[in-house]
């Protein structure tokens, strides 16, 4: 898909191919008409009484319905969020509170108020996106919980199930996996792990253990099913599979079988796990979308595997021996849509081949971090990519409408891009 | 300004004409196109460094230059939040951080690693929105917080700034004082507070109290400067001001003349003072609202006021000795939109008179509270409003393109209910 520029705005440059669909996503059209039509009809208070309350009220809880539909939940286990760094941080909040609680209780039950159970103990992976690992790392400098952080393997670059279970502590209150990597887009055995762990659940005395996963980079490019997956928490986060930039967290049984406790508090909205008002367009947006996946998935997934497979292909032809695939580790599986490469030479570092593209969109890894360009990314070298090799990382992220032809254009600017590099050696 | 049903959507009812206005307001039309063309082109990650990303940014940029000029902010100063509920928690979490950092470093001053300090002590007043009493209760009774919940004055149901001052205490680390309530309209006399704080800041050996003010209600509606008033925090809301669902947190120099914790942690976005990704559409509109806002408040104020005073004309026509208003106190300040009122007679509660009303679309107070709508509303009661007439009271709300014939059919429309009413008994 090429980005949409207006003419004027460049001109004499032709228009961006957009290759980072991992970073972000446009949004459909009919998602653009869900939003548009609730901000012209649908702007009464979700809590009022009258009929234009009632209506903002009836969209938001068809969207709930369609967004759990689409991660195979009730409409009750989904709560709206303002995006995937709030449900991500809403999960680990909860964590430490649950953990709080119980300790109570336990002490309550013994009747030694001065028993100490120690901290809460989280475990989660060295590739998690920032607002899983930066959460852990503040609760862990503030003294409110111990984390340990499993290093995926440099082989598979996967986190092995095995190293997460000799993690598991009498403390540990949760685990943190992400679905898929954002970077290298491999994909985490999250079904292993639930597994494992809940046969570890049915032996602990007293603290079960709660399983977290991030599906931000999965949902709309490979299935995703919460109660298939085992997980209590599911984070989902609209700007990357056409919606808009809203999310939603899956709770198996909030309050009920799952504990969830609030960081707001206010209106009650969201039955009280996350009051404030409701951006009933924004909702309306995401319910659009999650309809189109899951009419849809296995189109889009089909689409994007073949022209990222096509992707690759020609990035071989053309690069041939100076090209190394820094998302394909044996027996680990991948986004359909990630590619991450890197093409050999000593000035031809990630930012500077992208910055000297004519017409690739694409980056070096999370946009979050886009300030730290110049470095080697860590996830790759926690995955086990030599320093030399990550810091000549792109990530090509394709989409929806990512043509063959784009595939063909961006393979050629790099190519033109390359050898003009190469040459100012 | 009549609601915008659809014909075809009730048979046989006349349109509804909406008076609810401080519940939420319906969006301007260039606030929609605003955001409409940022879904269409500015959907890029606004943390990406091509084109897309950049423009998206710009976007941003203009935006919060917008929402400062509004309050009489500079650009940094400017927060963007996913809405008001999660501003004012902002807020309180920071002084409660606040606090236990000055008792750290006094600590480590000291030498004295045990002496303790206590515990941080908020004030606030008893009429505030639930997204600052609910925290403030929390706080409390999970033992992070004490709170003084000063009441208004019976007489001229504002806080009065001598029992903010009687309050302080050598721990009181937040004074958080909404600038108009939501029920009465009635101003609050923040700019008093805020200089008198200051004079004893002054004298205050360790811990400075910061000063906020929830300005939900009066954005829009009368001038807010937040340098004029003093206050080191303001919260804005969007949907109050016919923008979207987004609010803006400003801050007096954040993180450098005043301090702010975040709640939420993850890709740095806001300064790290509220991580996420954009939501660009909605900041987009935020931003023209307050360019429309700026533009035009003077006029939007005295078309509202001359509206309201002729509802309240005509209410008084029609039910002369019958009729109370509880937003007239002696002495105070209301917000030019604002009508409370009561009409007297056993069988006319509030929600009972507004739930037969033909077209009449309005509240009996806050629509978060929605469910408790027929009890008599606990800010009415604090405002000295006896029970009888709390029950009955109505919040008439009126807006920008509210008409004189709007007010007409609605004194008609309560005169014909209110009659029936009267007849059933």
């Amino acid at each position: 898909m090429a980005f949409g520029y207006k003419s004027g705005d460049i001109l004499f440059l032709l228009p961006g191919i957009y290759m980072d669909y991992n970073a972000t996503t446009p949004l459909e059209p009919e998602v653009i008409q869900a939003i548009t039509e609730a901000l012209e009809d649908a702007w009464g208070n979700p809590s009022s009484n009258y009929m234009a309350g009632a209506k903002a009220k009836a969209i938001i809880n068809q969207s709930r319905e369609s967004v759990a539909r689409m991660v195979g939940g009730k409409a009750e286990d989904i709560i709206f969020t303002s995006g995937g760094t709030e449900a991500n941080n809403l999960v680990l909040h909860t964590a430490v509170e649950y953990f709080r609680r119980n300790c109570k209780a336990q002490e309550q039950g013994d009747g030694q108020q001065s028993r100490s159970k120690g901290l809460p103990h989280i475990i989660t992976s060295n590739v998690e996106h920032v607002s899983v690992n930066l959460v852990a790392e503040h609760l862990q400098k503030d003294g409110q919980a111990d984390v340990t952080f499993v290093p995926v393997s440099k082989v598979t670059a996967r986190v092995e199930v095995e190293d997460i279970i000799a993690a598991v502590r009498p403390n540990t209150c949760l685990i943190s996996i992400m679905m898929a990597n954002n970077e290298t887009g491999i994909i985490m055995p999250i079904q292993e792990i639930c597994q494992r762990v809940k046969a570890l659940n049915k032996q602990r005395e007293w603290l079960r253990i709660l399983l977290h996963t991030d599906a931000a980079q999965t949902v709309g490019k490979i299935k995703v099913d919460a109660c298939e997956l085992g997980v209590d928490y599911l984070t989902i986060v609209g700007h990357k599979f056409y919606a808009p930039r809203i999310g939603a967290l899956y709770v198996n049984g909030p309050g009920t079988r799952t504990p969830l406790f609030p960081m707001l508090f206010g209106g009650g909205q969201e039955r009280n796990f996350r009051p404030g008002t409701e951006n009933t367009p924004m909702i309306a947006g995401l319910g659009k979308a999650a309809e189109l996946v899951t009419a849809n998935l296995s189109e889009y997934e089909s689409h994007m595997r073949s022209t990222r497979l096509y992707l690759e292909d020609r990035l071989k032809a053309v690069f041939r021996d100076k090209i190394t695939f820094n998302s394909h580790y044996p027996g680990s599986d991948v986004l359909p849509n990630t590619c991450n490469m890197s093409i050999q030479g000593p000035r031809l570092q990630g930012w500077r081949v992208l910055s000297n593209c004519a017409r690739l969109l694409a980056s070096v890894g999370a946009a979050c971090h886009s300030d730290n360009a110049n470095r080697p990314s860590h996830i790759l070298l926690s995955c086990g990519v030599p320093t030399e090799v990550a810091a000549n990382a792109m990530r090509l992220s394709v989409g929806r409408g990512t043509t063959k032809s784009d595939v063909d254009e961006v393979v050629e600017d790099l190519r033109e891009t390359v050898q003009l590099l190469e040459e100012m050696n």
